[in-house]
């Protein structure tokens, strides 16, 4: 189980093996971003990008499925309160395969609620060729192993 | 059709009613945020918010698609490069119906690509007591109406 002091500033971590397919995209896209590049194969031909493109918050759920198995599963996780930018650098194309590397950029005990800690991660995702294709900096609040044991 | 010339700083617009259901919210769990208190009804009546929630990507895609419905398929729009930010503030429960408050707060020309513009835009998830469950800083890219005309 991971808590905040698990976290240790500038750790680097790599995981996940992600593939996207065009099933996926045309699903999620005509729930939640139904413009034609992301819906319509023939027409997504006539888009600057030539092909069918993941929709970024398809992107971003892929990422954070691969936070959950790897990360949050397993660790004294308390939510986040959210999210400082995202950047989406590179399309994604149905048939590639994301990863995610993860750095711990700070980390911090909460004033108002010492029992818990805020860490600001920056998480990168990665195709295939290891080109970042998301880059995300997000905030996550985690129970702290100290407090867990002075309760029990 | 909305170019970057059509928005105005300071303006501001409400649209969208999107009900969440709890089919939705475990669907979309269960396939990227796959936490008990996303996916199990009876699970979540023992965390903190007592019942089920969704996940906060599935309260940004349903944003995303109430951006797309009401603005982006009748607008001269280039993409996104990012998300400045996201803050989630209040938990979103099955049944709840979602809409968006907008406001642009800048737009400026790109220097390097004269035939588009961006725009800041700042967007405000509400629920149906009208309260801001999420708060969004979003980047949006629009061709110039100037530049259709001067190449037609």
């Amino acid at each position: 189980m991971r808590y905040w002091e698990d976290f240790e500033v500038g750790e680097t971590e790599r995981y996940g093996a992600y593939e996207v397919t065009e099933a996926e995209i045309i699903e999620f896209a005509k729930a939640y971003d139904p413009l034609p590049f992301h819906t319509d194969p023939e027409a997504a031909k006539d888009s600057p990008y030539g092909a069918l493109t993941a929709p970024g918050l398809l992107t971003c759920s892929i990422f954070m499925r691969l936070l959950v198995d790897h990360l949050l599963l397993d660790a004294a996780s308390l939510g986040s309160p959210g999210v400082d930018q995202v950047r989406w650098l590179k399309p994604v194309y149905a048939g590639d395969t994301l990863s995610v590397r993860q750095q711990a950029l700070s980390k911090r005990v909460l004033e108002s609620r010492s029992e818990m800690g805020l860490v600001k991660n920056r998480f990168e995702v990665l195709n295939q060729h290891d080109e970042v294709v998301c880059d995300i900096a997000s905030n996550g609040l985690f129970a702290r192993r100290e407090a867990e044991d002075a309760s029990a």
